[in-house]
């Protein structure tokens, strides 16, 4: 076979333009030496359709294993479990012809409201970065290509089409373009899928600085940018600004469009060339990973989806020590998601799941010969009678020795198109805790839910609070595994669950009117803002619980090169075996900059037994302690000291300690509009100028006790000069600021 | 004498450059037939200088009556009161020769930290419009033009030379902008005063868009615009974009750069006329309306500024109603400022009183007999021992029936030219308060600040207190005509008092950084932000008390056009005289767009004997329901249901009724940017596609349980035609949104 380059030179432009789109719903065009490829959505299960099915509607897909989507995912905080995820994934694909899996997605919780929250992994660029570098990993070691979306700041489903998500350029490196930079340069996924939305007022789909500068350009992406399902506005500009396939295919209407362009001059050949050669090396390269005769087992597939949802149940809470269950104890489990299991939202990543286990059933199978009982008391068939179901309830609560209350959101209340309105559970759910624990001090709650509900009303209630958030298929074993202890939890929540949704950061900025919508919070999103504002929260960034206890006992740093090389000591301080996720997040008294008051840098894991005491390592690299810099378009890292502190979550600061990094003095080009300030503390400038200035800022000084100092030191320095310059000696001025500029490699 | 466009006929180009810039630091260049006036700062009293002075040091200037800040005179909340301050202002301006006076300042208070607060009116337009309009009245009806400022966004200190206020279009029109509208459209100022820094990237002295588009072309400014003193970066540039004086005068420097422009071609002499044509007008009509004979009365003054200061003071709380002083009991002032008077802020705005009246003085004056201690209890000096003195406070607070303390901010912490860090009252003074009310529960706190300060410390201990912001060179008179109820108060604060700094609602948004601050709270400034979020606040805006009570015993509303005809009545329910100030504010619960939960949409006063009723008639104009539409680029009415809620302070409602408006319904040019919603809500649009589409949306509907609804009502127009567009008759797509468009003005 001829490689892509020379195999492209003999195509047409028409079959170059055919190259760019589908050649129907999933899959994408053949022509001459270049295969076609099938796609279909993900990210935590394969949703495969065949024949003639209705695409847009989501329904009838082939059966596949449904793992717990990355909400649940990312409260492992363990890439090597995601990376297995990623795995079983790929041999899926292989066995069911799959080149290519529509995930990870890596976008910012920026509001709890957000309908597809549960589709992404964290409020944190660095969490979501690590697990969806794991996630892409793992899979593409399948040969089975990621496709890392949606690139980028699609943070709503409320007019996610037209919507711009308007963002200054701290935030938008800092926070919403970060995981998918690390996401690439670590993991380097086959695909990026643009997103549906607007990026300060341009289309992803069609936005040349979002798709090539900044992707191919300053972070290396060699794959190929897919467009979201009917992202594509105008195919010609899309074309122009990096895009390489819009998907789905639309019969050649677009391809029409560039074809025109090309011939009508406005479009350079070169451009279409180059997004066919893309798409091409993708086709062939994953064409050639086609692996067909590779086998899954389901039972394999379906205890790794147990596995991942056990260590993604979060203990939030556990004041009188009624967890783990005393299985000899007579139990009554109420509320529907009991017997019918929440476990994953609706939309394009709905897995049509290979078997559901049932956390009835699943309790009931561990109970031994104690009594179980069951009552729905509520149901999502709003024909039910809310009454006579809580009543029920409360009759069994009463009668057991421990009631286990399933609550969480419905299936209606989170799908991808929509944001819901309040982060609230549903009231007669909560109507049915109050009534339960009225007659039931020994209650035990377990959520389910994709988006951040308020526990507000669930904390003043209970004595024990498991959070499932969506657990995938095997959610049902994995809970009861949980409740009586088989798994001892060690979840972390990754949002915080604020006390109020007017606390929340983008309170008064979701979702936008109009078509836009400001991100006026800048980088403090998620804790950095309840940090930042000292807001009390339910439950913060970070926080889970375990049945035994850990402690800190000692945290060391040691400066190596650009990175810091952190050790945590922990001991397992309880009486079972359980595992500790230690948390690393850094601060800086004094910056230059706005920062959050700490930011999460690193974290690692350590599996203990009773009193043993072990060692987490986490290496934070020099990126951990950048910022943006507008002015100079650069990351740029702040000599200096900065604390590093090791947590049990974001608001369980254990021990901290200071390090000295190497950076830099940000250094701007000097000239008119620099500052006197700016220009004395040069070191080139700063000394040519201040013996000249001196006598002219003496006699600003010491006038009726007011301090003029911030007002001199803010002075442009072409005003001042147009006042003053002329008493500097001809030329001085522009002398001096050239040699200094120089000696700042501008 | 020729007119004006005819005698600049006559002169020459640099005449013409020359006429815009000063020949000195406060004069206008006197050309041929044109001749110089004279400015100065203002806005509470003049500072005129003489001679070779240092004008930025601010020393030196001439007596003159320092009225209240504008600080304390918004707390009057009488805009027959600031136009007699206006009066005599410019009465005082016309004896000393002054053509132009340098205010008012009707900046928006957007943090609380900003350091030139104590200038400015209000964080509300509204307030600030009124009042300022009237200040503006007043001083021109004495033949002495205003200067408006700080026009525009000005709301901070620090980089104010360089910083960027970074404002989306709605903010920018609603808050920040919508005071000076208000004044240049009601009152006329003869010039406006451009600001420092940059608005959306482009200093204010050059920001085309803000001088001539919005301010000459949308609200018809015809009067001059003044540079505030050095805030023109490139001269050429500010003369394009409408600036037509810059202050001061630099000898011709930049005069050179506007005629070489001239000559070069890049610059149209046609502007340069018609800048120098306006400043010619300003300066003809300021001269002919030089008084020179004019005389006032130093003690009329001074009791104006007495009574001014005495109607803004605000009770903010007296629970056990020691308040009126018994001028029999013995009391203990404590408090530094009781002897050394805070009266107003330092900077630009600072005047060389002619007498200053000293609380301390004026209390034993009230207290006949009775015995009046006086201790310092802390001290600005540095030297004194704050132990000793807090020592010897206590002793005689302990002594004593009642004590007195006045706190406050220190001339040292509010300054033109820098902002706060904090909002704390002075550590020492909190201390001395703690230790006063430990021994002595009867404790009243007068306070003297010009930004807000934390009160939550302060309220927690005495029985009452007396806000007097800054009052004058008569506040001190005024305060002890309120302590002993010779005055009753009236006052209310007109910027809310938060709890804790990191409440309000630009706390994680200034100063910026690197010359960028961004406006993340959008349109949510002031009570609008607490509101909106929910947040218990120590003070809200509005709030004051009085030495008697109220009732508002009606409400009616009528609508009478545009406009709405708001009647409350209120009863004075207490055993003294009183005035009452009843705030209307505006709410709808359905909106189109972010609206704050309330608005203020106007305030009317009324003064009642004990028992007496008496109305409050207030018109709401139709302008205080407007909304700025972004896409229309224009002032919009919402048609419907408005709230009309009449109350004592934002946070005291007591009567609201509603009201229906005339207004319209939002429609944007149809196309394939529109969403289908919209085309299908489109009156001509929606029933022509409706029932084309009728089949293809039934084909969406019943999957799964799934809700497409808002996903389908949000897809672009464009990209639902280029998938089913050829179900559509040719051309049919076109026609429609045509006619539509049509039909709706566009």
């Amino acid at each position: 076979m001829p490689d892509i380059p020379s195999a492209l030179d003999e195509l047409t432009l028409e079959q170059k333009a055919g190259l760019g789109s589908g050649a129907d719903f999933w899959t994408t065009t053949a022509v001459d030496h270049v295969p076609s490829i099938l796609m279909t959505d993900g990210p935590h299960g394969l949703r495969k359709q065949e024949g003639a099915t209705d695409h847009l509607a989501l329904s009838g897909s082939l059966p596949a294993t449904c793992f717990p989507p990355a909400v649940a995912l990312s409260q492992t905080w363990d890439p090597a479990l995601v990376f297995r995820v990623g795995e079983a994934l790929g041999r899926e694909c292989q066995a069911a012809g799959i080149q290519l899996l529509l995930g990870p997605g890596v976008n910012i919780k920026r509001d709890p409201r957000a309908g597809r929250n549960f589709e992404y992994f964290s409020e944190d660029p660095l969490v979501s970065g690590i697990l969806g570098s794991a996630w892409v990993s793992g899979l593409q070691s399948m040969g089975v290509g990621a496709s890392l979306k949606h690139f980028a700041a699609n943070n709503q489903e409320t007019d996610r089409m037209r919507v711009s998500a308007d963002i200054d350029p701290r935030p938008l490196r800092e926070i919403y373009l970060r995981a998918f930079q690390q996401v690439v340069e670590e993991a380097r996924p086959w695909t990026v899928m643009c997103s549906y939305n607007r990026v300060n007022g341009v289309h992803a789909s069609q936005n040349r600085w979002l798709l090539t500068e900044v992707l191919r350009e300053q972070w290396g992406f060699d794959g190929c940018v897919v467009s979201d399902w009917g992202a594509v506005a105008d195919r010609v500009a899309a074309v122009e600004a990096g895009l390489d396939l819009q998907m789905p295919g639309n019969d050649g209407f677009d391809d029409a469009k560039v074809m025109a362009a090309v011939r009508d001059g406005s479009l350079d050949p070169a451009v279409v060339t180059e997004a066919a050669a893309r798409v091409a090396r993708v086709a062939r390269k994953a064409d050639q990973a086609r692996r067909p005769d590779t086998s899954w087992d389901t039972e394999d597939h379906h205890d790794l989806a147990r596995e991942v949802a056990s260590r993604a149940i979060v203990l939030l809470r556990d004041d009188q020590g009624i967890l783990p269950l005393d299985p000899t104890r007579h139990l009554a489990v109420i509320g529907e998601f009991a017997a019918r299991p929440r476990y994953q939202g609706g939309g394009s990543s709905h897995v049509n799941a290979i078997r559901v286990d049932v956390a009835l059933d699943e309790i009931r199978a561990r109970a031994g010969d104690a009594e179980v009982s069951y009552s729905a008391g509520f149901s999502s068939d709003t024909q039910a009678d809310p009454v006579a179901l809580r009543a029920d309830a409360v009759r069994a609560a009463a009668d057991a020795d421990v009631a286990v209350v399933f609550l969480g959101l419905l299936d209606s209340q989170e799908n991808e198109g929509a944001d819901r309105t309040d982060i609230e559970l549903p009231a007669d759910q909560l109507d049915l805790l109050e009534a339960v624990v009225a007659v039931q001090p020994c209650t035990v709650v377990v959520l389910s839910h994709g988006g951040v509900v308020r526990l507000a009303p669930v904390v003043a209630g209970p004595s024990a609070i498991l959070d499932g958030a969506l657990l995938g298929q095997a959610g049902g074993s994995a809970l009861a595994d949980v409740l009586f202890g088989i798994v001892n939890p060690s979840g972390r929540i990754t949002e915080t669950v604020p006390e109020r949704l007017e606390d929340a950061p983008s309170f008064t900025n979701f979702p936008g009117e109009r078509m836009h919508v400001r991100y006026g919070e800048g980088i403090l999103v998620g804790y950095r803002w309840y940090d930042a504002r000292s807001i009390d929260v339910t439950f913060p960034f970070g926080h889970g619980l375990s049945y035994t206890t850990f402690a800190h006992e000692s945290l060391t740093l040691a400066v190596d090169g650009d990175s810091v090389d952190v050790r945590v000591t922990v001991r397992n301080t309880g009486e079972r075996a359980g595992r500790e996720i230690v948390q690393l997040y850094a601060s800086r008294d004094r910056s230059t900059v706005v920062r959050a008051p700490q930011w999460l840098v690193g974290f690692g894991a350590v599996d203990l037994a009773p009193g043993q005491s072990g060692e987490v390592v986490v290496t934070v690299p020099r990126r951990e302690f950048e910022y943006w810099d507008e002015e100079l378009g650069r990351w740029l890292v702040e000599g200096g000291e900065y604390r590093i502190a090791a947590g049990a979550s974001s608001r369980d600061i254990r021990l901290s300690a200071t390090a000295e990094l190497p950076g830099e003095i940000a250094r701007y080009r000097l000239g008119a509009q620099s500052s006197i300030g700016e220009v004395l503390r040069d070191p080139v400038a700063g000394p040519a100028f201040r013996e000249v200035f001196a006598a002219m800022f003496d006699q600003f000084s010491g006038a009726e006790g007011t301090d003029y100092g911030p007002m001199l030191d803010s002075l442009p320095f072409g005003r001042f000069l147009s006042t003053t310059g002329s008493a500097l000696p001809a030329g001085m001025a522009d002398d001096v600021l050239a040699r200094a500029n120089a000696a700042n490699g501008f």
